[in-house]
């Protein structure tokens, strides 16, 4: 199922005020994570698979990245981000699932925070490691398996004084789909194990080289202390990976 | 600092009664999520490390490994092991962090629930890449990163009516030492990450190549209906990873 919640007129609206405030766990926490594992983009061939309002895109074409090509299934993602304009930019509403695969085509492949939409993580794996060139590089974040574990529910448990307690952890092992309350009622992700996510990639040929499972510094602690309750249970996993150089069986079935 | 505490005799007597039940969670779920990790061993130079009473070491050897050698802190432990008798097994008294380290001498270095006693990961992994062989085979199981964040008081949370209603998690990020009630009080183990845990194994030359947070089979789970708990969340995770061919600077430290 593709779900394109971003096109949901109160959800959109909803985003644009959170994505608004400057302080956000995008910009205080998964963004500055996101770049620091980045690897130099300079001369290097993109793509950025939910790629938003196309800011990323757009900063890797600054820092010297030969064509970026942003994909999103949302109409309003898109729209937005046809405002960076340059020529070696390229923005395209179109769910991953349906883009066409050129084999070795891709240096880098990126995604923020996006694959925990996607209902197949095998096909998507396999799809990104046919597309990459030998040696390319996959570099993502998602929703962490500890905070996308739970079926409904409060996650932060209270003491009487309002105090948290603890996180709620619960049913870690049944993966499957998820609706959470984000915005508006009934956003659907998928729960997925940390061993399920990392299997997935090394048997579609994906070495992992980086695993983050992120912090807030010290002073955006200070200045958002809502976010220190990463501290006790991690939001965000982000992961780096390099396509092995013998995956030519799995290239053969896309060609 | 290294931990002995499988010769304090109270944890001894209490830790055998345990190991005799028919049903306990090595001989359910850690054992056979073990063996299936275990690539062929015929012809193989494997070092096991905390091999406990030694029967996994035994194993081995009935399977055809040229040479198993057992290490374990506990004199208890090295007692029990050396009633297995055979040429080509070896057990030895000596903390992991005090062996001779011969690089290149091992094709398999195994262990079983051991690595949450080892204070120093970094240092640990460093050490078996160096044994290794090229393309050689580190499996290993410990508890789950999930299972040791907690800083004491209750894992599992119940209603009015005694039922669990989830795990309680907190403290993910604040890595070192637990110290647990478990058959004794204070049994110190030390909490990672899943990130460090991963991290440490790549840049120390290991290559992942699969993780599994094992859940009990519908037979075991009927048998031993306390054992459910491990579908809410991991009490164990299992990584195998090979040796990367291209290691020589850390080996040159160790010669």
């Amino acid at each position: 199922m593709k779900q394109n919640i971003y096109d949901n007129e109160t959800f959109f609206t909803q985003y644009k005020q959170i994505r608004k405030r400057p302080y956000n766990y995008n910009n205080m926490l998964e963004q500055p994570n996101f770049l620091a594992l980045l690897p130099s983009v300079v001369g290097k061939v993109m793509l950025d698979i939910g790629c938003g309002a196309g800011d990323f895109a757009a900063h890797c074409v600054k820092q010297g990245a030969r064509h970026v090509t942003g994909i999103d299934i949302s109409a309003n993602m898109i729209t937005a981000a046809k405002k960076h304009t340059d020529d070696n930019l390229h923005f395209e509403q179109i769910a991953f699932e349906d883009m066409p695969i050129q084999p070795e085509s891709v240096d880098i492949v990126t995604s923020s925070l996006a694959f925990h939409y996607i209902a197949d993580f095998d096909q998507l794996m396999e799809k990104i490691s046919v597309l990459l060139r030998q040696d390319g590089i996959l570099l993502f974040s998602m929703e962490h398996p500890i905070s996308t574990a739970n079926k409904g529910g409060d996650d932060w448990i209270k003491n009487e004084h309002g105090q948290i307690t603890h996180f709620a952890l619960d049913n870690y092992q049944s993966e499957g789909m998820r609706k959470e309350n984000w915005l508006v009622d009934g956003v659907i992700m998928y729960h997925r194990t940390m061993a399920t996510i990392l299997n997935t990639l090394i048997h579609n040929g994906l070495s992992i080289e980086n695993v983050v499972e992120p912090v807030p510094t010290e002073a955006v602690s200070e200045l958002y202390p809502n976010i220190q309750k990463e501290f006790r249970r991690p939001s965000f996993l982000f992961i780096k990976a390099r396509k092995m150089t013998d995956v030519k069986m799995l290239e053969e079935r896309w060609t």
